[in-house]
């Protein structure tokens, strides 16, 4: 899987992309990360990238010129998405990781910045993509929280498959609770049917434990699921 | 607005801190952040701070002991907060961002690895947060977006309020298309209304436009709508 990341600000991922289970992954050559700074595709000598918005307000917007420049000097390969990090785009969840694990070959990201990009910017843009209802000072951060999801997912990320498909969201319900030891810290103790050895005890405490606190914490989970995890 | 990061991988952050709005903050002394890692806190010879879930399963899980004595080794402000991020917390959103921005001198951040931690964490954290319904391979992101979101609202970052007020999800709407030069981009002209210089035609074109956007795109955030921007 490649990886192009249309950003400011490269020098923000530096130390990013050699950490933990991601740097791994890349050092495996399981997916590659490449940085383009619309910056360098500039024409004017003061290498402008934002100007004002029409109609005023506040804020400076990103300019269209670089940011095509800088995606057109791409190589695209033959299954490609150009996916604009905006609070406007779909939600990002499970399930689009998931598409973008498998279906692509290449995901080229566009971080925005300032008070937003220039709205014809979306002629290039294949899919928008929020990180979540909320407002950060940039898509940097979005983009790497996407680019970790994705290359999670890849075949030889993770050690075990089945350590992905027990986890929240996998199964449409919120993780048990789990412990290790030692089996009393400060008076807390593990509760007694982890110490059992009986595996079909187990089984059922934890789910019960997922239906229990899905159903405290995000009962909207339960609503959308189906029926995948009783058969 | 102090933020103390509990990580396993303090390397990570040292490019993401220095870079955009978020160094500049820094920069200023709006805010300070400090690495505290676990691993400083074992006893063992082999520095561990992970081991097996009890009762079985796949993965590792983080100890809590080194946990404890990294968070306990912390000065406490009055009005702090101990987050852990986790996909089981809450959802991240704009009013809790702004709950954590004005309520909170301290927020300590405690980022999860593996398969999890062990559940008696829960028993030093205050706010069990979530950056999305997907899963990442560790903490370190959602704590980075948490962190940039929060020190966005904090005065001095951000150059005008009013930009942070006219933005998605402080309205309850998504925002309006935005165009900066040139008027005609690969034939892609800017809308008329944006260069009549008429204010109350623009104003009344943006608003059409984020209801319009915002009831093709998220429905769901018309509905939670209350009256604000009408009056």
């Amino acid at each position: 899987m490649r990886f192009d990341i249309v950003t400011l600000f490269p020098d923000f991922f530096s130390s990013t992309l050699s950490s933990g289970l991601l740097g791994k992954a890349l050092e495996k050559q399981i997916a590659q990360v490449h940085l383009v700074n619309p910056r360098d595709f500039t024409t004017d000598k003061h290498h402008k990238v934002d100007d004002e918005p029409y109609g005023g307000g506040v804020g400076m917007l990103l300019k269209p010129e670089p940011i095509f420049a800088a995606v057109e000097s791409l190589p695209a390969l033959p299954r490609r998405e150009v996916i604009l990090m905006t609070p406007q785009g779909e939600t990002l969840n499970q399930p689009l990781l998931k598409e973008f694990s498998t279906n692509y070959d290449q995901l080229v990201i566009i971080c925005g910045h300032y008070e937003g990009v220039d709205e014809r910017v979306l002629h290039l843009v294949t899919r928008e993509v929020s990180l979540g209802d909320f407002v950060l000072t940039a898509g940097e951060i979005p983009a790497l929280a996407l680019i970790n999801g994705v290359v999670r997912l890849l075949p030889g990320t993770v050690g075990k498959v089945e350590s992905l498909k027990a986890e929240s969201f996998e199964t449409g319900l919120l993780d048990y609770p789990q412990y290790t030891r030692p089996a009393d810290f400060r008076g807390w103790k593990v509760p007694e049917v982890l110490l059992s050895g009986n595996h079909g005890a187990i089984a059922q405490w934890r789910y019960e434990q997922q239906l229990q606190r899905t159903r405290d914490r995000r009962p909207d989970l339960l609503e959308n699921r189906d029926d995948r995890i009783e058969s």
